[in-house]
């Protein structure tokens, strides 16, 4: 490879992004600003704005308001190339990317922001059981669980079956745990209310299990006991040092209790991609590359990992913290240092910024553990949930997206109260073909 | 059946209502004001504004901007049920509704309003290469191919598989074609011209096929005229008197010519629900129920079949059209005659008002062929297309989607012209492994 310092009068480097998610987005946005040519691949044509993904499930929003085309966002970048494609490997040795039907990416430098899926702890077999929330079609397929469960119990005749149906247990009380909880309580406390007539929506059980002694383990803890109090206010039953040790289509088993449900929600744990284990750099027990403090892989100057699939431990010893600030911040430290590698200028070593966490639990609930000007500052309720507010519309990405966002919210919350205007079961509704395997139930009375 | 003249001394009546399209739902809301107890049952849980699901499968609007829970249109009437569940049946002599999962629904009143879907002439193996639009899931399977097609092609070797894959053909050009095809030339022509590198959407062939010897062929011939220039504007392919034959994974043949494609979008025919052949009552070649004037089943005059299950030949001879204010007039008519039959009054004529047909296609483009005061008149271009948006958003159900769909609209036309908002491939992403069948040539280059 011979590049030129300025990188004019050489072939301009190839640089190849796998992942469009927060890391992989903004370092295509920074790269694509010096003359090399980016190629940017995702098993998705979408980014996605993974923040307020519950939303999606829990129906107040729809997919198309938060997630936008990679290739709209960058569509007036030039240099910039996407393609819709899956990613199996990459080849270090021969510098390319080998994709799933063969087609192979060679690369000059290579930016892998693959991130993380929900693990289940050696349990994959809770997964149909208990999906969890990541992309799209979780959050489609948990908005479809939970609409239907009212369904069929609004059609059962069996009070113990109904029961269960009215059941939803979230597993993990972290940021979406805590969301989820908060949002699915709203749901059947307010939007549902009025919906039904054999049975009572504001009845139904939602209950939040955490394994740590306390929800949002990693927030301060008068942060924690703050939502703990704002859940139970919603209706949320918070069950700390609960350890889930069997799903099963009837129930969730805690030790030697049984909670009879339909519905589990997956929010606990997070297993990196396993496109880090092909690179042959070490990984740590969640399966992220353990990366130099320049954000580069051992031995690969060439090839940087960011995002959830980097364990980057130079700055506290442990990890930093899954969370789209850190991914956005070394997706732009990864796309400057490959512009000073071209350019022939040291790499910088990379620090996180951290300005702190915010999650939200109902319609003007919330904690904030701010980080100001050095300061720490935890604030609680409508305040804090005024700052997620306007910490989430300020970075959701792409403008019309945006403003169309603020007006569904400030119309929902100013004039439809608890109104979720997508409220819609498709794909598979029940009672065709296709029926869940958890309303398996013969049912043979007649309703009058 | 022991029913007082007032309604109120004796145990209410059960009407039992079959399916929320336009007809049901109209028909719930007239019966529900009279001292009744009205069961809705449909398999969907939402009521769907189909004249606008082409632009869902076009990604102009989410699906939960066009649809709503019927349960949530009528929370406030106490005495409706509405029920998700899918009838097989009706068993006329017993007065009960039969649900493929073996409940029963029995009644006092049946109104039958359980529709169309799509028909391909005999040739069903069609159905999956070329989808039609009557439901969410239809219009978000065209969605996938249409934009997946733009994306194989961007990743696509060879050539000719390259043409096949820009060439969209859609089949039938009654309004919903010609929306569609509108459309599809608008994404290729505007929405996505920055978007790709190794291919020009712009180049993209859109046909539209029609077997009769013009475009919108229930329309005035002037405004057929008309439509036709406005699609030819827009680039698209208007081929008339054509007749498919065959359609396979590669192609469609017109007699003995083939034209090369992965992208067909059925527009042409509709075949009636199978609910109204198990009445024993007779039907009509397309599967309609031959109604009498007052709506109801010969023989049955407790049950009534509306909108476009039904064959109303009592006006002009031929079955009145399949259109949304053909159901909503005939669901008001059957509720007024269940009434009068309960209170002991005679029942009425049905008799449809024709205010006329509007078709749009593109932005800004449209032809409206109105009956105002008895008067025809014919309107072409941004005067009809004005007259289509208004009337569409005055009868969009559901005040919050309609506030938010004409913000929505006004957002787009006037400062994001051509953005669709919603171009997102959900729940199937190539290459992964449920590839289609239609993109299944190996492809082995490397690409730099």
């Amino acid at each position: 490879m011979a590049v030129h310092h300025d990188g004019r009068h050489a072939p301009a480097a190839h640089v190849v992004i796998v992942g469009g998610g927060f890391g992989g987005l903004y370092c295509a946005k920074a790269i694509s600003q010096h003359p090399v040519r980016v190629t940017l691949l995702d098993q998705h044509n979408y980014h996605l704005f993974q923040p307020l993904l519950y939303q999606v499930a829990t129906a107040a929003l729809s997919p198309g308001q938060i997630a936008m085309p990679i290739r709209a966002i960058l569509r007036h970048r030039p240099n910039v190339t996407v393609l819709l494609g899956t990613a199996q490997g990459v080849d270090a040795a021969r510098r390319r990317v080998i994709l799933v039907d063969g087609d192979e990416l060679p690369y000059d430098y290579l930016v892998l922001a693959t991130g993380a899926r929900h693990g289940y702890f050696g349990h994959d077999e809770w997964e149909p059981l208990a999906p969890g929330l990541k992309w799209l079609d979780d959050a489609l397929e948990v908005r479809r669980r939970l609409l239907f469960a009212f369904e069929a119990a609004e059609r059962e005749p069996d009070p113990g079956i109904r029961a269960a149906l009215l059941t939803f247990v979230i597993v993990g009380a972290g940021p979406t745990g805590v969301e989820m909880a908060g949002a699915v309580a709203e749901i059947a406390r307010h939007t549902l209310e009025h919906d039904f007539r054999f049975i009572d929506p504001t009845r139904a059980r939602v209950i939040l299990l955490e394994g740590a002694p306390r929800v949002l383990p990693t927030y301060p803890e008068d942060l924690s006991a703050s939502a703990e109090r704002q859940l139970r206010a919603l209706g949320v039953e918070v069950r700390t040092r609960a350890l889930v040790t069997e799903i099963t289509p009837e129930l969730v088993r805690i030790g030697d209790e049984s909670i009879p449900t339909r519905t589990v929600i997956w929010a606990a744990g997070n297993v990196a991609s396993p496109l880090g284990k092909t690179l042959g750099a070490p990984v740590d027990r969640a399966g992220r590359v353990l990366v130099e403090p320049d954000l580069s892989v051992p031995g690969h100057p060439e090839i940087f990992v960011i995002g959830d699939l980097a364990a980057y431990t130079h700055q506290t010893g442990a990890p930093l913290p899954g969370v789209a600030p850190v991914a956005i911040q070394q997706g732009e430290v990864a796309a400057e240092n490959i512009w000073r590698s071209i350019t022939g200028q040291p790499r910088r070593r990379f620090r996180y910024h951290d300005r702190g966490n915010l999650a939200t639990i109902g319609r003007a609930a919330a904690v904030a553990d701010l980080h100001l000007v050095g300061l720490p500052l935890h604030i609680s309720g409508f305040v804090a949930w005024l700052a997620w507010l306007f910490v989430h519309i300020f970075w959701l990405i792409g403008f019309t997206n945006r403003m169309l966002v603020l007006i569904q919210w400030a119309w929902q919350y100013l004039l439809a109260p608890y109104q979720r205007g997508a409220r819609l079961i498709t794909s598979r509704c029940w009672p065709t073909g296709e029926e869940p395997a958890r309303v398996a139930e013969p049912r043979s009375r007649t309703r009058a």
